[in-house]
């Protein structure tokens, strides 16, 4: 059952109004991770809240407490909760989303200010959060301003979990979750999950995501003198923070991308023939990924190494340094304080409770091995499970068949190398299958510098979300 | 001949009103290294030539053109000639200083605004630039000051030398030195230099320098991806320039303070028992300096070894990274482009000509060794050659004699950590004996959070810089 021409009518006339309810919401800059704006994630809950209440979403916006950040405690921002539909006769759908961003800054190395949703004339509609994750959010308010606004009851119950703190790692959604998810709880009932929130793995071909890496991210912090010392003055006369910390952040991960500390990558078996077989059937090669990356960087030549580097082993990134010199020019200073972040992408059976443990006793022998007078303190910030799902389940089989009405294509079936760790939450919270269907490209640039998403997968994949409704509503009753 | 009993008197009654000047000077933020700043180096230039003006300094503003800083090219800041006396019967002596600063934000740490000088109960004079090299150059204003207002001549002829680049490597200065060393140049006749931007070893002795580390400033930059990545949907499939980047960085320098660069250390010989003797007696413990870097964190618990680290042995400080995530909290990013900046302090026979090629060989080698597809840049930002003085010479002989008078105690006579790279400039291009002669304590912080000069300091050695001139004045006529 595909959806009602009229939808799909609807969707393409009111593309431009779409657009345009897409960069408000872009100018919105709710950077989870920055507590200097914390007010603007709030700010983006009440957006977010009065939009879904004028398509008929009977909503109600969930206080998550405080937490600490950086040492100061702030408010969390709400979750928002919304429910239409109570038809025993139909299935229901729970409805993923975050509306908060990772931070941006033009002097970062964007073309345009980040914050205001730039058109360029091939269609790419860029901005801090246009692909990751307002522009997927705002498809399913484009799906439920149709059924408003023509009076049309939708094919599915539906109930909605949006979240402001997925950046900085879902910060007490999990509890709600969890909560909501037991007998008489508002997601009683529901019977499978869709969260759209990642990309396909090329700028071709749609994509079902049935896998994601989990994280563990770390903050190591080396500190010795009261203050920054000259080096002309203290250099070879002290222990330096930086020269512990860099001899620290060698010893993690080699130019290859193995992990170096013990146990970690053990934990993980070898892909063997058939499993690489799948691996080689994504339309998919290197020269994909370099087109991403924008340079011929791939670590192999061959695709299904890539590709299982992506999505079936860990992975380790360094991400930089706080507290080191870090303007431009040249200034002789010895930081008294540096804190290096990194953090690793983890797969089945890899969990953070396995793998910290791992993590900070070797990085306690190493640091232990140099000697230093100078202080060593390692923090976890976050962390998340891996998850993979069953790509056979009817959730799978409706998504499917919609891509193929909207695309006219097969979706490759991907695992994903980034990290939602409240999909792995609403799995095991909700006993019921979870879907990724993203609606972005490979080369959208979440997280990077010029994010954007392509007009064509802003409205293709609203009606994409929309189809995917009905097609649930024809295969499961 | 002490410095006449109206001198000492003038200093003491006009106190207030020379600290209410520093924090005039304090108050611009001359920063050299960054170019937004560069209008207030111009700005600072300007307010010191109308105070030496108005003392009776016949001064010129001498135009030093261009130079390009992080791609962008800058105006360089005038260097500021002056002129008093012709009197063929005095010694004409050369005083140099600098009116710029280094990088400072309230966030790096400072306890107070950096640029609003504040004045502790305990009498520390807080701001940057206090002691580097404002409160100095301020000074020799205090002592201009008494001789235009009692309307005395100077017991010598004197010539002043003030630049705005010395923070980013004195770019222009050498040029205008060696010119102005010539026959008929500005500086032609001048006998002896004196140098007041350097420190005591401890917060006790005062401190004539008879030897200055050299340096060499480098950048080494490792670039990859075009844009940004996002370490979920990247890590493990391309080679990451942070990783890359930090393993080079690893190479450089052992947590004990050891240049890894083949050839580095080599060049310098090791101290024998009598050299060893000299920094025995030095009023200097590990105490003291483990005091002005505020934690226990000395390299070694064997005094001479750290007073030989800072003085006569060459150093390798890590000063930080640029391009890489260096904010509060957590961003799961893969810089594209990374910028990791070092520093060698060099000693004799060391020179950046001979050093650097080793460096860059060096560093080029490893590079290759990680056999990674990103690429490396290497820029070397600045550079001068160490130096060292007879301690004998007439002029330390009336800084030894006026330090007596003033202080009531022999002066240490040490080897600077730092470097001042004009200094040489000045020793080669003149052919006359230089002089450094400190005003701040060990434990100002010159280039770190909070730097301060402590009131005493300012005070007492502004009396001593005119003491200076007349010990000079009564030994070598």
């Amino acid at each position: 059952m595909p959806a009602p021409a009229e939808f799909i009518k609807f969707i393409d006339s009111n593309a431009d109004a779409f657009i345009q309810r897409l960069s408000d919401a872009v100018a919105i800059p709710s950077i989870s991770g920055d507590a200097s704006h914390r007010q603007d994630v709030f700010k983006m809950a009440e957006w977010l809240n009065a939009h879904l209440k004028a398509v008929g979403v009977d909503t109600q916006l969930v206080d998550l407490g405080k937490h600490t950040m950086d040492g100061e405690e702030l408010p969390l921002p709400p979750a928002i909760l919304g429910r239409i539909g109570d038809d025993k006769d139909k299935k229901t759908v729970l409805i993923y989303g975050h509306f908060d961003v990772q931070p941006a800054n033009k002097s970062d190395g964007w073309d345009t200010d980040p914050f205001a949703l730039t058109i360029l004339p091939d269609g790419k509609l860029v901005g801090r959060g246009s692909s990751d994750d307002k522009g997927p959010i705002l498809g399913w308010l484009n799906v439920l301003q149709y059924h408003f606004q023509s009076n049309k009851p939708l094919p599915v119950n539906l109930r909605l979990c949006f979240e402001g703190m997925e950046e900085s790692g879902s910060e007490g959604l999990d509890e709600l979750v969890e909560k909501e998810s037991k007998k008489g709880g508002y997601f009683d009932g529901v019977e499978c999950v869709c969260i759209s929130d990642n990309y396909w793995l090329n700028t071709r071909t749609p994509a079902l995501t049935y896998g994601l890496r989990g994280l563990t991210y770390f903050k190591l912090t080396v500190s010795g003198p009261a203050r920054d010392l000259h080096s002309g003055v203290f250099g070879r006369t002290v222990h330096e923070p930086m020269t512990d910390l860099i001899h620290l952040m060698g010893r993690l991960v080699d130019v290859q991308g193995k992990i170096l500390i013990p146990g970690v990558e053990e934990m993980v078996d070898v892909a063997g023939d058939e499993e690489r077989a799948i691996y080689e059937s994504l339309d998919y090669t290197t020269a994909d990924i370099e087109q991403s990356a924008g340079a011929p960087i791939a670590l192999s030549a061959n695709k299904v190494d890539v590709l299982m580097g992506r999505m079936r082993y860990p992975s380790l990134s360094l991400h930089g340094i706080e507290g080191a010199f870090s303007g431009v020019g040249a200034k002789t200073v010895i930081p008294a304080k540096v804190s290096g972040k990194f953090s690793i992408r983890l797969v089945p059976p890899q969990t953070p409770d396995a793998v910290d443990p791992m993590v900070i006793s070797y990085i306690e022998k190493e640091f232990a091995k140099l000697k230093s007078k100078n202080k060593l303190t390692i923090e976890n910030l976050h962390g998340g499970k891996p998850w993979v799902a069953d790509v056979n389940h009817w959730n799978f089989e409706a998504a499917k068949k919609a891509t193929k009405e909207i695309y006219h294509q097969n979706p490759d079936l991907t695992r994903e190398g980034g990290s939602i760790p409240v999909t792995l939450t609403f799995a095991e919270s909700l006993g019921v299958n979870v879907l990724l269907l993203p609606m972005g490209r490979g080369d959208d640039g979440a997280h990077s510098t010029n994010e954007k998403l392509d007009r064509a997968n802003f409205i293709e994949g609203s009606k994409l979300l929309g189809t995917y409704l009905y097609e649930i509503a024809a295969i499961a009753k």
